[in-house]
Formats: structure tokens, C-alpha cells, sequence
């Protein structure tokens, strides 16, 4: 599968499941693969934070692009998270994915040391110069200390450097002047993680949706997207304000107890339990568990959304 | 060299050299080791912050603890950043540094995921338990989205899971009730990172420092830290004093054109090329490299410190 | 004028004109307010931060406030900020506004001191108790240390404690959630700040719009409410481009030189200058004025838009 | 009382007494500040956040000044926190307090608003021109969006601008710098609010201290101050940790429930009301109050430290 010019539709970041002892379930991310397939997703984003990359040792994070890749085979397209905390190390990453047949990267902007924009603009060179692959931006400014600012995607996008944007900043007037400005662009595809705007950004002309939720219920941000495409805004409404209430399980867990992300990757993670694609629901370490209780939370937001 | 159940004095966060294509400098590298211990420190800290550790792959990071692991020999002790992410990405970095022959770990709270103090208990307990070895807690909060509270850090240590804390918080009242608290401990440490304040952190108690600064006059930090053992205050406030004006140097890069990460590290390893000990002053990939004129500012606070 | 039980429609947050010595020059402000009203706005929002509230002496506001509630005489509601840091501070301000004539009060969540969603809910009860107006929360998280969580405003909109919410918070996901609660609730209406995804707001189901812009171009904003009332969704899409293209014009004032406050607000006041509207562009002090090139990049955006 | 050319010794925050229905209690306020001078104070500070300043209307706040100057009548000096948004609001509030026979000014940088370093030294120029009286920079990050640069105030005061700091920043580094540089100002003070580092404070060179706690123990503070001034260092740091232990009555609110504000405003007050100090414990709306057994909380740390 190569790349599309421009990457459109329906591309869920891929949960990881794993085993009680914290290994990939490679069976149980097989299934997923196929729910999310079958569901109609126009491609596959792994080892993004919806995929507890940023809790994957190197192995682990290679048996993941082994597994999807292989299992893929080239049906749709597979870009790859590459989430380290600077160049060198991202290339590290971006080699290997490449190496197992990722279609492209995912790279956000360097974290953990403090930088500057044109830190970041020298970032994103690099890692393209020194892979030769489509490379997307992943804009991400609740785990990196910088939002990135739309004119430097776009200006990098116009150098070539970029081959698209994964928005997650929630910063929608930034989103859409990167989508204005996308117009005049090739090969540059503008993809949002606000899994609950979707309606808006493809009003506003935005490519594709990257939705954490989509792993729960790929069908419904399918319906969603070919609503908005079909110009049936109403029934893009509707299907997006369903989505919105089934988003809720998200607040499944105490936050007196646990993070936010223990608690979302949770709550995903207990909804694929709960309808039966992954055989166990387990966090990766040092994630706090859903309690009994917190897990039937999540299941009567399935149950509402007639997913269980 | 087995640590010491009170590791004491000066401890420097010591600078990764590089050669002008990136690589480690291991010639360089040695002599900077041979500065530091001539200077009087009484261990490493290698892998840290200032170490540009998050800038290096493994395979460099492997290099930077064989080289100096061999080189110092077993004659004062080192501890290893084992900085990644979250705790089993953090262990793999453990398990090759304990093989390389690290005394200590030096281990932060889970970054780039949004987490919480439950979830940082868990992280500590779990790197301990998997590791067998003493591990450091890393407050830097300038690089994690989360203070250590103190009260957590005392209650890791009573436990046994921490052997000491390495404080670059900046928060003193935290600081303090932590070396407060370990009076009653055995076998815990308290390190502050905090460079412009070591008299005041040894009045209070402190077992000892970890100056960035420490790599451009080592024997500053030790003469300030043997003034303030032995109770030599005022001598100990001058010493303190002419390395505070000393630092001025990490504002050498144009904040316009520049991280803060940019501007500091390239002034202490400007310093050190300037002094003769490194052969390349070059900073780690994508941080901006100082002008002429930004490392002739760094002379001159060397030349004013009556360092060159 | 009598607050409608739903507000709806473009309702500008009127800028606060000045004279040269700082004072409010109030034939400037009946102009504008002439200017907004003509342009077919459904409402005017005094005293909020594109007013430049937080600059203006109490005897400023009121100066506001009786000149823009004398001007309009009931043609349409008059909404005031009443801000200030906390519940009897905000209280005087609103004695102040109702006795002036105001219809709505328009309150923040406390600043400067650190505060809790309890201590927030209390605020919003006890202002409403002690002036028994119609209360709008703010939602402004550039400006208060706490972005109102959407469940706390659903919870005081359904005791009857809020009237209506005004949303700049840029949080998307959050402001849909009480869009959609809203439905249940009467007597109350839910506007937007974010001025770029004006027609997205419409789309999920907001009342109403409060764009700071609009004081430059209010006639582009009733005609984007206008067309996505009668749901044509593509012309909506087109006036709001055009009106974010026009939006760059708050990138006028150097970084450097000024902050965010200075540039927008400045750029705000020099196109309602270079367009005749008011006398002067000067902004509260110490604001830093733009410069006569910056001023020429805020009539190139006017000269693009036709504005001039 | 004039204003010495350097204020030195105990400043402390004066808390502001309230009876059950928010008004000021002036019979308690008097005797607290009684209190305070009988425990050695060296001067006095009302309106600081310590004294709620943020919640208290102008009309109270004039009955601070009011109380406190007249009983005061020249004894020691009185500085009054100007608390407000921007220069002119600020401006209105100094004018009162010079009015009512303040001695200095304590001033931060703007907040609501977003700021930039030009525009905080245009504040601090105007408000010392337009009142012609000595103004204190108060340094409060954790309420002003802005940490004041060393190197502004080092200017500013170089200027004559200012006549002192009151640094709660928490950044020691940058304290330091201040102290240092005083060294060369005539007519500068340097006071740190940092109540748990006051040994090293003075270490330091710093002149004096605005420590909240004060208001619970002043004569511990003056013992703190008056050892070492005597170059007591080792008495310093125990009187030091006794007040350090004390300090933690601040944390009696639980977090779930209030704000850090009102847990640590609460606690001072409880612990004044224990003391026979003050009539009523209560803080100011919209703060939520101590429960029975977080007030007994406090009372340990009274018994514990001899109060009782």
C-alpha cells in the first residue's frame, strides 16, 4: 500500500491490547484490527497515545507493527507513531517502523527538554531528511510543551517536509487555518483527533478523523464521515452527538484514584472487553485499573449507544 | 564501588560531548571525567538533563556508560538517568545500565502521558522492585507535567523503594521538608539541582549537590561545598555568589532564535571547548548551535570567573 | 429591553474607544455603537475583555454603561462584565450595571486567588442570589485559572443560577456538551467567543455568537449567522474564511515588543480608526501601541476584506 | 512614619478579620495587629493575598487602611497592597491608601489580561509617576500570569522606580540575583515571602520577610530574624523547622472539597481564632470553610508547636 496523495476518511488510532502481564495480545490486536477494518476505517494509526505508546518498550512497539502490518497486508494504509523525545531517537523509531512497512510517521514535537519553534522546524527537517518518509506532524500540546503553530506547519508542508497533520491540540481556529491553507497544497492531508468536532472540521474541509473512540465504534465515525461527505449535515450531527454521549465513558474512573489517561485508555480498553474484540482490558504499567464498578460505567454507555 | 548509604558532595551532571556529526566523544568524554574527579567531585551523574540525555539513542546512551563506567573505575561512584517515559521503557534503560556497571538510577515521574500521584507511587515502586537497585527520585518539573509532592517522595523512601531524591523542583519548602524527613531515614539521599542556592540547601541539611555549572568549575562547587561543611558560611556565600554570576552564561543564545535547552547546555559546552577540556562544542540535534558572538559572551563570564 | 428567555444572533463585545489621555471618548463609542447596531447585531456585550475591562477605573465602566445603555434605549439587550476577582467585588460591580440599566451580568470564575469548582459554583449562587439578575458565566481560561467545566454550568443552568453561558474557552468538545444540554433547559442560552468556527457553533446548536471581530466587520457576522440560520452551510463557510482571513490582522504587533493583549486589541482599535469609526486607536495603558507598519498590516487585511 | 531607606526585619501579611457576615472586623483586626507589633514586628503589610485582599470590596479595604494606619499611628511602618488588574485601577486604589496614610505601595503585574515584560515596566512606571510614592514589586506567579524578570526589577529599581520587592515567587535563583544586586541600589529593599527559607533568605543579604505565618506566630519569626542578624545560623534553621512543622496547618482543607486558598487562609484564621486573637475564624465568600475537625487539625500543629 502506498500512501494517498491525500490520506481521507475514517483512520482510528489502534488501541494495544495486551495480556494480564502487561505483554501485546497479538491475537486480541488481530481482532481489532479486523473489528476496525470491518467497520470500514480508510486506514490504521498505531502507536499514537491512544496506543499507550509512550508505555510500549522497543520490542513491544516493534511486535505491534509487525502485527498490523502483517495482518493488514497492504489493504489500507498503516502510519506509525515514532513518539520519542528528539530527533535522533524519533529516526530510530521511524527506521524500524519503516523497516516493518509502516506507510508513514507520525512525529510530534520534542518533549521532555524545553524548545522553541525553531527547534521544532529543525525537528521535523530531520526526521525527513534522514528517513525519506511521508511525515506527519502530530500536534499534541497536552503531552509536548508546544503547540505548533500554524504557519509553521503549513510552512513546512510547503517545503515538503510535512505529508500532513494530525490535530489533537483542540485548538480549532489554528486547525482550520492549516485546512485553508491545505488547499493550496498537495499531497498534504489534514486530519483532526477531536473525536468530538468531527462534523465541524469536515465542514470545514479537513481530510479525515483520527478518533480514540473509533476503536469502540468504528462504524459510527464511518456513518459520520460519509454522512458529512454525502453534505447530510443533520445526519452528521445526530451520528456525532451519539458519538458525543458514548465519548462520556471517558470519566469512568475516580480522579481522586487515577489519571486522565488511566481512566480513557480505561475505558476504551473495558468497552472492547466488554463487546467481546480483546480478551482482557488490562493498562500498561504504571496505569491504575478501572474498579468493578467503573467498569460498569463504561457499559452502560454501550448499552445506551446499542453497542452491547 | 558500591554507593554509600549517604552519597555526599558534589556529584556533576556530566556534559555528553559530541562530535561535530552527532556521535559521542568518548575522548572528550574522558577528559571531562578526569576534570571533574581532579576537581575534587565525589560521584557522576551521567544521563541526566544537562547530559542531554533526552537527545542521545540508546546506542549512544550505552556508549556514555561504558565510557565513563570504565574510565572512573570503581573510584567514586556513578549513577545513570534512566530517563524515558513511563516504567517499563524506564527499566529497559535500567536493566543496560546496571549491566554496564552504574551504582544508581536516576529515575522521573511518568512524562509525555498526563498522570498522577498514584500512578507516580506506582511507577516508583515498580522500577524498584523490577530493577533491584537504588533508584533517585528526579524531580524536574520543568520536564515532567508533575511536581513530586514531598510527602509522597518520603513515603517512597521510609518504604525502601527510593535510595534518595535529585531536587531541580525549585520549590525550597518542598526541598526542605524532604531533608526534614530524611533525618529520620537510613539510606536516603538528598541532592539539590539547584545550583544558584547550595550554601542555603547545605544550611538546611542537604547531603549534596548536582550543579550543571559543576562541569565548567568543579572545584568551584567543591570548595562551596567544603566551606559549608565546615561551617564556613560567609566563606561559603562568596564562593556561591561568584558561581552565580558565573551561570549568567546559560543566557548566551538569543531567546528569539533559540530554546532556553539551546541556549544553556550550548553555554556550558561552549565552556568547556573554550577551556580546553572538550574538542566540539556542538550541541545535540535539533537544538540551534550559538553564534560567534553568544560564545564570545560565554568567554567572558569564564574570563571574569578567572577561569581561562 | 427585557433579556429574551433565549439570546440569539451576533451580539459584539463592544470595544471601549479612548481619548489620547486614556479617558473613554464617548462620542467614538456612540459611533461604534451606531456602527454594531446598523451592522444588524442582535444584542451589544459591554465590559468584557476585548472592552478592555480590565483596564478601565469603576468610574470608566460606568461611564460605558450609561452611555451605551442611554444610546440604545431598548433596542436591544445590553450584557455587562462585571469583572472582577471575586463574589463581592463582582457583586458591586453589578449593582453598579443593574442600577445603570443593564439586562445581563456576564462573570467570570475568581482570579488572582487559587480556586476549586466548588468555590466556583458558590461564586456563580451567591452572585446571582445578591443581585437577582440573569447571570452568564464566562468561560475565559486565558484570563482565570480554571476552564469551567461543562458540568458545572449544565448544573447551575439547570438550579436556575445561570441564564446563559460565553464560551472562550476554545474547549470545542466541552462547549458542544452543554450546546446539547441545553436543549432541556429554558431560559437559557449559550453563545460563542471562539470567533473562527462561528459556523460550527451554529451547526452543533449555539444561540448565538460574541466575536470581537465583529466590531470591525459585524454586517460579515450577521450574514454567517444569517446564512447558517437558513441552514445554507456553504455560505456560511465562505463569510467565515473571509472573516478569518480578516482575523490575521491581530498578528499586527511585533511578539517581541508587545503581548497578545496589545496586538489584537490594537489591531482591533486601528481598523475601527482607519475605517473612521472612532477618533482614536490608542489602548489602555500599559499597553504598547502599535507601530505606524504594524498599523499598515491592519489596513492590508481591511483593503483584502473590502473594509476599506 | 516615614518609610526607612531600607526596610528590614519582620513585614508580616496582616490577615484580615471578618465578622460572621463578611464585614470587617475592626475590634479583631486591631487586636491582631496588636499582636503582631507586641511579637516584634518591624512593620506591617495589609492587603497582601494573605490579608484576601482579592475578596475584599473598596469599601472594606479603605476600612483596613483606616483601622490600621490609626491604630498604628506611626509606630512602624504600613505597606498596602494595591491589588488590581492594570495601571489606572491600580492607580485609583493607591491614591486611597496614600490617602489613608499607607507608607508604600505593594504593586504586581497586570493580570486578566495577557502581559509581556514591556508592558509590566510601563505599569510599574506609571503607578510610581502618577502616585509619586515608593512602590514594592510584588512578585506572586501563582497569581499574575508573569514571573517579574531579575533583570526588570534590578532596572526598574536602578531607575528609582522601585523601592523594593516582595518576592513570593518560590524562584530562588532569581531572589538571589535581586539581593545581589541591591547591594549596589540605594533606598531598595528586598523582602522574600518565601516563610519556610527565611534562614537562607537572610543568608543571603536579604533585608527582610513577609511571612503569612507570621500572623500566627510573630515572635517566632523575629527570633528567626533576630538570630540571624546575630549570624546564629544554627538557632536560625531551628527556629526555622519549628515554623516549617507549623506551616503544614496549612494543609488542613481537604483537596477534594476546597481550593489551597482556602485551606491555608483557613487555617491561619483557625489558628488566630484558637490563639483568642480574632472573634471569628471565617474567610471570605466565595471560600469554603474549615470543617470541626480540619479546625482540630490546626490545633495540633498550635499544641504541637507550644501555641496553645
Amino acid at each position: 500500500m502506498t500512501l494517498p496523495s491525500r490520506l481521507t476518511g475514517v483512520v482510528p488510532p489502534v488501541c494495544t491490547p495486551l495480556t494480564p502481564d502487561y505483554e501485546v495480545d497479538t491475537a486480541s490486536l488481530i481482532r481489532l484490527v479486523d473489528h476496525l477494518v470491518e467497520g470500514g476505517s480508510d486506514g490504521l494509526f498505531i502507536l499514537g497515545s491512544t496506543s499507550e505508546v509512550a508505555y510500549l518498550p522497543d520490542r513491544q512497539r516493534r511486535t505491534v507493527i509487525d502485527t498490523v502490518v502483517g495482518h493488514v497486508a497492504g489493504q489500507l494504509p498503516v502510519l506509525a507513531g515514532v513518539i520519542d523525545m528528539t530527533t535522533l531517537r524519533v529516526v530510530e523509531h521511524a527506521r524500524t517502523a519503516l523497516a516493518g512497512g509502516v506507510d508513514a510517521l507520525v512525529v510530534t514535537a520534542p518533549f521532555y527538554t524545553r524548545t522553541h519553534p525553531a527547534e521544532v522546524a529543525r525537528h521535523f527537517r530531520e526526521v525527513a531528511a534522514r528517513t525519506g518518509a511521508p511525515v506527519f506532524a502530530y500536534d499534541q500540546p497536552v503531552s509536548v510543551p508546544l503547540k505548533l503553530p500554524s504557519s509553521l506547519i503549513t510552512e513546512l508542508a510547503g517545503e515538503g517536509v510535512l505529508a500532513g497533520l494530525k490535530d489533537s491540540s483542540g485548538d480549532e481556529g489554528s486547525f482550520r487555518a492549516v485546512v485553508l491553507a491545505a488547499r493550496e497544497l498537495s499531497g498534504f492531508s489534514v486530519l483532526t483527533g477531536s473525536e468530538l468536532t468531527v462534523d465541524s472540521a469536515l465542514a470545514m474541509g479537513a481530510d479525515g478523523v483520527v478518533p480514540g473512540l473509533g476503536n469502540v465504534d468504528p462504524a459510527g465515525y464511518v456513518r459520520l464521515y460519509r454522512a458529512a461527505r454525502a453534505g447530510d449535515w443533520e445526519e452528521a450531527r445526530e451520528e456525532q452527538e451519539r458519538l458525543l454521549a458514548l465519548f462520556r465513558m471517558i470519566h469512568a474512573g475516580d480522579p481522586g484514584r487515577m489519571g486522565m489517561s488511566s481512566s480513557a485508555l480505561g475505558a476504551f480498553k473495558a468497552a472492547l472487553h466488554l463487546r467481546g474484540i480483546i480478551d482482557c482490558p488490562v493498562t500498561a504499567v504504571p496505569q491504575i485499573p478501572l474498579s468493578g464498578s467503573e467498569v460498569e460505567y463504561v457499559g452502560k454507555h454501550l448499552a445506551a449507544a446499542g453497542l452491547l
